[in-house]
């Protein structure tokens, strides 16, 4: 992985800073060796900002800076990520109806990027990914994303399974793609409020996350090739979304 | 470009050979000095059989092979590339309604294999590419397709714009998107023999071609963030069509 030295702050107090300062920070690496009470202080502060947290022997770190680190460095974000519940009150207080991409499982940068542009053209307000797995939209993301990631609201969490609860709380039904569902994709109410859960390739949506979601669903195929990339199928879910929700216009 | 030895048929006579069986060839490099009656032949076989020949300095034939190959080299194919005419014949014969894409410009390996994903499983027929630009599908465009490229007819033709009267010849209406058009996707007879023409994310359809279409469309979308991948964009006509023909079923 390449990274500039300016997306890298270094150090044990510049690291508390930015997380008090609720700087967006892609990841923090730990040398496995660090140990005192601005250790346990980071890991709260990093949980309370979802920031994922990683031991690494110290040589890593090393290689990835020059300056004095102390055992602690952090990745700047790309993006500045938002949270959940505020994006879901900004979006309904501007009077729009919520329509929301969950990736479950999805890390190839090119997919996010096209899935980013795609949610944008199609009128999808937030895109919700876990801290872990895809862990963090870096520079390129945001470059195959053509700007869009920059103009969709991004919400990091550290449970999918904590942020389907959150969105069926607010009343946003939430909706798993998959093959063995008896719903088709036409049939479902996607001009209320509506989040889409999109599983990777080759794992589909988790089982767990999938049983709490209101309810499954197939896009309808000529033939049984089930093989859609995640970004067409993404693709297909949104054109279906907007297509219902323009005619209610 | 790395090219596996077993797929470069290098010497005249084995070149001219190969042609005359109609072997599916990516293209053809003839070194610069080369000469003879046996070069035009080939030049002549070469044009039948819509392959591509490039004229190169010697070197570059040197470094590709280690097989005495007298200034003439070809390269087979991943794909077996079909007659157009012959494709058009076979679908009408088995009682469908043609749905052909178009790629036009389209050279990302990754997009061709996403899009052949997403025509074998929406029931497109056949993808046609010219020979130039594309040129070949080759081994990487196969591997990303997940086999789609092989469960689908791939027509090769030396010119997209022959291509689109012929089709249009057989009663085949072609499409292509434009931003400024006026007419909407939905708005298409997509249960109707279609060939929709897909054209790059930065220069989109080539003019001439457009002119020949029986109709521009648009996709509308949501947004003025006018920036689909092209094979997110093919899903959801793909999908709009598919869903059209389902419904006359």
């Amino acid at each position: 992985m390449f990274v500039s030295k300016k997306n890298i702050i270094a150090g044990r107090n510049p690291v508390v800073e930015a997380l008090k300062q609720h700087q967006t920070l892609d990841k923090i690496l730990i040398s496995k060796n660090a140990s005192g009470n601005v250790i346990q202080e980071i890991r709260t502060l990093a949980k309370e900002n979802n920031v994922p947290v990683q031991y690494v022997p110290i040589e890593k770190i090393n290689s990835l800076t020059n300056i004095q680190h102390q055992g602690i460095i952090a990745f700047k974000s790309a993006i500045r990520y938002q949270d959940l519940q505020q994006v879901i009150d900004f979006v309904v207080a501007k009077g729009e109806t919520p329509l929301f991409i969950i990736l479950d499982g999805i890390t190839d940068v090119r997919n996010i990027g096209a899935i980013a542009r795609t949610a944008v053209c199609c009128g999808a307000h937030a895109i919700i990914i876990p801290d872990k797995g895809v862990g963090a939209l870096n520079e390129d993301a945001v470059k195959t994303s053509a700007g869009a990631l920059e103009l969709i609201h991004i919400c990091r969490v550290n449970s999918l399974m904590k942020a389907v609860d959150e969105l069926r709380l607010n009343g946003i039904n939430v909706y798993a793609s998959e093959m063995t569902a008896t719903t088709k994709l036409y049939d479902l109410p996607l001009q209320e409020p509506a989040a889409i859960v999109m599983g990777s390739e080759d794992k589909g949506v988790f089982p767990a996350l999938m049983k709490i979601c209101n309810e499954k669903f197939y896009i309808p195929m000529a033939n049984n090739f089930e093989s859609l990339n995640v970004s067409v199928a993404t693709g297909m879910i949104l054109y279906e979304a907007m297509k219902q929700r323009s005619y209610t216009k």
